[in-house]
């Protein structure tokens, strides 16, 4: 295990993992967020979950779309939609021998990107808060990306 | 190729390396699973998939949504928003040496929790079988964060 | 970091970081695409994002779907649901130790399978191209995941 130890040993690397485990559990926070508005406001995708609220046609209304269910639903699969490129070129990344400066630059600004999206999206903030924000973690992406074409390629 | 051949000689990293082809496998078979509920209840999303049943007006009436091919999609999103954080978290947890029977035990509890999610979700179960296997699913991943957090850090 | 270096130095883990890196580059213009319908079809799902080009009653006509945006969130959608296994099991596969011609053909076909789904997805292109390119890269997919399951497993 020698090899692994000094993998996860190299401060790049570690700084990866800290900030890939923190962003990934802001993002599952988010599940639970979805959850508390759907029990508060009662609004369900699914029969099954209604049971608790009541019976046949009672339970029925409760089959509905909520304003603000949705707004965390779209701010979830945003998540997605950007949390997967990071972590997947963050990894090549780090594995390509960055200045530790330079990584902890990148890992920050995304963290803090995606961190700020969330509160523009959910409270909501005014445009263009969550258009920026959304457009840091997209540049610190790109950025990373470019660095892993530009050092090597195997096409 | 030293170093890689003993990276993945590693029995933790193998586990790893099993439980997530295991589970992206599951994930796969629910594409294969919307295909086979929209064609048997016929209904698509896109004008280009109804040329088969028909043309023109009787064409346009299988643009339309059922209510089990949305569940199967519901159940493939809800893989995706648990199955990502997992991997990428269960990834470095992987390198971060835990013992293999503290580490298969991770794995196998998250593996059967989605399983079991998946048959809950389509059955459908009575709650709070789907909730109970998120919510397990769910805690492996935030005991292993939790482990790789606690563990090593570079903020 | 020399484990790093030769570990990133290994011709088919270098093929790997470039195919994933493009894949998910491809990936992340998806949102750029659906920002350019969104603006110019002036269809939101936010109320803060129709204040550009209106105020209060005017405003509210933007929050609307458009087919457009829809088919590109679609597309979007498809490639989270199929670029997430790949990643995942090919990294997994590039450690495997395969042969590098094997490794790039895969690489190559789910690459170009991919792509070529977002063209036939946009365009559209009449069925069953759109469905062949994903059943290409679906099965790149499966074959490594069976080399994987094959060579070694600790369940």
């Amino acid at each position: 295990m020698a090899e692994l130890a000094q993998l996860i040993d190299s401060e790049v690397f570690l700084a990866y993992a800290t900030y890939t485990t923190i962003v990934l559990l802001k993002m599952m926070l988010m599940s639970v967020i979805t959850a508390y508005f759907r029990i508060t406001t009662k609004s369900f995708s699914n029969p099954e979950d209604t049971a608790t609220f009541g019976k046949g046609e009672n339970a029925k209304k409760f089959l509905r779309t909520d304003p603000n269910v949705e707004r965390v639903r779209r701010s979830h699969l945003n998540d997605l939609e950007n949390i997967v490129p990071f972590i997947g070129i963050g990894l090549l990344y780090a594995l390509s021998g960055p200045a530790l400066s330079t990584a902890l630059l990148h890992f920050r600004i995304f963290l803090g990107a995606r961190i700020f999206h969330t509160i523009a999206y959910l409270t909501p903030l005014p445009q263009p808060s969550r258009g920026l924000s959304w457009a840091a973690g997209y540049a610190v992406t790109i950025s990373m990306a470019y660095r892993l074409l530009t050092t090597g390629l195997h096409l």
